[in-house]
């Protein structure tokens, strides 16, 4: 079984096995496909991987993934820089993004507060969050932490370390999400539900 | 939404998307884990696959994946080099490897005739399988084409080939696969078990 692939081979295959939800089976087809594909292809992708690690660093107003100093979300006029959405990674930011309702800018903090893993404020980028809401430009911060037992304290602490500054802070709506059933839903989001409900007419 | 990623992320999603079986979700999940994750671990999986696609060549005796002049079967002194099982690809021969059944070494054909797709014999190491048939040491040629129309005619085909030279010429065996139901078999399934049933006692 041990030599039934090359050295170069058996490392691409461990290596792919890293990836997330790639397991060693799929790991195996990848690795078949990447020897049967054109020299030129397997190679853009191996230089897409290097490429993404030696040019992509945090922006340096939000923290979010940049190739250069500024994100393209910070260096887009467009935007509202007025106000500032607080999210634990870009991926989140990503999400948000996709609903092609937010004009707002971002502040990527890197996580979330969790005593349990050793992960203080000082871990984070709130520091910076607080920097920039008392430059003085911004009217609303957006709390747009997993609504999590972390998320949930995260928010908090920075609302706290913001109070008495001349901003409104906000968090996205907790509730039933849309295309569920009731029936289904836990005691936790029908306690949202219930809490939060809104005027409709 | 074309502003969400700087031109590296979105270059290595787009190369991640091209994998088989990686849609445009698992593309974006895979690239921000190679974000995220440390630039050592990334940059292994980069070299990696550049190594393989610098490194790996076809075995020179039966164009098995080969780091060296031979690959690691044909390289093993201890294998049955008076057996040679025809395959297809060299996926089939790691499926066959993984019994443990098998001693014997491969011939890689590179795929299989198939007119419509215009490749004919010579676009695959059958020549090359007919030499080393020729030059005397080998006993059982044991055709493991996949048991298709175009697997079946390759191996007719290379069978026709090797008519009258001392060799006795074998296929891998058809019948109902083990933990199958008759009931669900198709006609083609149960036409072979019917006609190559086995003597049990």
């Amino acid at each position: 079984m041990d030599s039934l692939y090359t050295d170069s081979i058996k490392r691409l295959i461990e290596q792919l096995g890293r990836l997330p939800g790639i397991g060693p089976k799929s790991a195996e087809r990848l690795a078949f496909y990447i020897l049967h594909t054109s020299k030129d292809e397997a190679l853009a992708l191996a230089d897409a991987i290097r490429a993404v690690k030696e040019q992509i660093r945090p922006c340096k107003d939000c923290f979010n993934l940049a190739e250069g100093p500024l994100c393209p979300i910070c260096a887009d006029p467009r935007r509202d820089h007025n106000t500032i959405c607080v999210v634990e990674q870009p991926k989140d930011l990503v999400a948000l993004e996709k609903t092609g309702l937010c004009n707002w800018v971002y502040h990527v903090l890197g996580g979330h507060i969790c005593p349990l893993d050793g992960i203080g404020p000082a871990d984070l980028t709130i520091d910076r969050l607080i920097e920039r809401v008392r430059s003085g430009q911004v009217r609303e911060v957006v709390m747009a932490t997993n609504p999590t037992l972390d998320g949930d304290g995260t928010a908090l602490h920075i609302a706290s370390l913001l109070r008495g500054l001349p901003v409104r802070i906000t968090r996205l709506a907790r509730g039933l999400p849309a295309g569920s059933t009731i029936e289904y839903a836990n005691d936790k989001v029908l306690a949202d539900a219930i809490l939060g409900r809104q005027t409709i007419q």
